[in-house]
């Protein structure tokens, strides 16, 4: 096996130069750095993540604390996050909850500051009080995926401006003529996804429409659930020209009970979600959603978890992540004249 | 906090029947372990996991590898382990290696004996030899989901007979008249599917079909190369009434593919998987798929991995899981005379 020296001798260079080179930092000079970064692919030298954090005398790990991860949005989190720990020289360990806040104590009681040097945790039920304990005795905790920007939690964390999602989706559906709208609000492991649809409330109350309480019904946020709450939906609304869910899961089943129904989509009824996920694509017809830019956020939250844990005092409190964008494919389309 | 002193002095019994309790041990007497149970209930006491862990002098902590976290089998996995392992007073990491071996071999070096007790690998081209210098080093690793229950590898495992669920594929397809049937076989995390398909076509061998190269393509396992793939071998041979594919994953992809060539499923085109993932009886028409008992598998996989980590030397080298079992839903059925 190539080890670094091999490298350095070849480079020129000495072993911390070519250590510099591997972790992108910018005092090396760009001719050395390519005089490095050629001896590597010449030689097939291949860094060994465990021991150059061993020589660091850190653990080199991070932990991904997250609650469900059947629900197809954490796995999408979780690649890309991964692979940004990895880019950072980082390992990242996931330790699922299971919607369980005393598992998720657990958890934090084992990692945090054992093998972790740092843990993101997405969506949970634990109280803050006890992360703040946890950041102090060990190693620091950054929160991801926060849902309410206007009100930052006692902990770093990194926010998505969800109301935007949900007001993006309003406008899309308001632009296509809709005015009989139905709501599905999903009722996640981080609580009732209510920034979502209060920003959608608020851009249809605008528009002069308020969604009544019959025209809306609130969720577990799963395929399983958005078919049955959709066909309630369609029972108490058959007049209903859309159907906006406050995230992916709940309108693919949405659009498959409206399948099942023989409403088609998008001709009788539009559906949008928010997230985005990989499924939303794959789906026939394919959902028109709101983005929230998954990878991105999770490269952010690593990037800043890495900082945390280097500079832990220089860091702001809460960074809020890429704007949601809407992605229109095929579930909505414009209000038929001679729609129900 | 309720303690587990508390609950041993409610219960007059000392706090290690309490424990042997807690870890469903066999020598505590019925009427003994029925009053310690109505203890715990009466105090509410949740035991401390980790606290036992380290009163016990180990780390109590399990990882499981796998190759691509985004592949919706692997989460399916994932959460059933996880709830195995906490049973038996175990923490389970997740590690995703990203289809990388380096990766893999990265993350081995940093758990295997550090900080997990054991590790559980599915689906890796690691090399076995690397594998075995790890278990001599460190902790014991059982490789699991082993799709050759007639090739043990060198290295404890748990097989499932993937052969026998692409048998019962075929049989139920020949069983609804099928004659022309195409053949979606994925190229997996773990190599190609090639026990499912081998399977399939011994059935289809002694019902006297031999399926052709052209009506049979590899392809990664994903919704989106079945789809594609599903095109392709529809406009290879227009006159298939039923497609096989090695995991729902394609199979999914394949039912969309038909709906975008209007033939109806399962009327004009049957379609088939493996697995009974979740999203096989979501989508619409819900899949007819053969499943692998993913939860059982994953419950076995971690009850074996904890006895090895126990006993090393008393261990069969090779478990077979539970026997495969045909799930029929809605996008099977019997071929019709008239069809294409």
């Amino acid at each position: 096996m190539v080890t670094l020296s091999e490298v350095a001798k070849r480079a020129r260079v000495t072993a911390a130069t070519v250590s510099n080179v591997l972790r992108n930092r910018e005092k090396v000079r760009p001719e050395t750095a390519e005089r490095v970064l050629r001896a590597i692919a010449d030689l097939g030298y291949r860094p060994n993540l465990n021991a150059r954090a061993l020589a660091e005398g850190r653990s080199s790990t991070l932990a991904l604390m997250l609650s469900n991860i059947s629900n197809p949005f954490y796995p999408e989190f979780v690649l890309a996050a991964e692979r940004a720990a990895r880019k950072a020289g980082h390992f990242l360990m996931v330790c699922n909850t299971d919607d369980d806040a005393e598992v998720g104590r657990a958890y934090l009681n084992q990692i945090a500051g054992t093998f972790a040097d740092g843990v993101l945790v997405m969506n949970t039920d634990i109280a803050f009080n006890e992360f703040c304990i946890s950041t102090i005795q060990s190693a620091p905790i950054l929160l991801t995926m926060w849902e309410h920007p206007e009100t930052p939690p006692p902990l770093p964390c990194i926010a998505v401006d969800f109301a935007r999602a949900g007001a993006l989706a309003a406008t899309h559906l308001l632009e296509l003529g809709h005015r009989d709208i139905g709501m599905l609000v999903g009722d996640g492991c981080g609580g009732l996804q209510d920034a979502r649809s209060n920003g959608f409330r608020a851009v249809m109350r605008e528009a002069g429409i308020e969604t009544d309480a019959a025209a809306m019904l609130q969720v577990r946020d799963s395929i399983d659930a958005g078919y049955i709450a959709c066909m309630q939906l369609m029972a108490n609304r058959p007049r209903l020209s859309a159907i906006f869910a406050t995230n992916d899961l709940l309108a693919i089943g949405a659009a498959q009970a409206l399948i099942t129904l023989r409403r088609a989509v998008p001709d009788d009824v539009s559906v949008i979600g928010i997230t985005d996920i990989q499924l939303a694509h794959q789906v026939h017809p394919a959902l028109t959603t709101v983005a929230i830019q998954t990878a991105a956020v999770a490269e952010l939250s690593v990037d800043r978890l890495i900082r945390l844990i280097q500079a832990p005092t220089q860091q702001p409190s809460m960074v809020v992540g890429p704007a949601p964008e809407l992605v229109v494919r095929a579930s909505t389309g414009p209000r038929r004249a001679g729609s129900r």
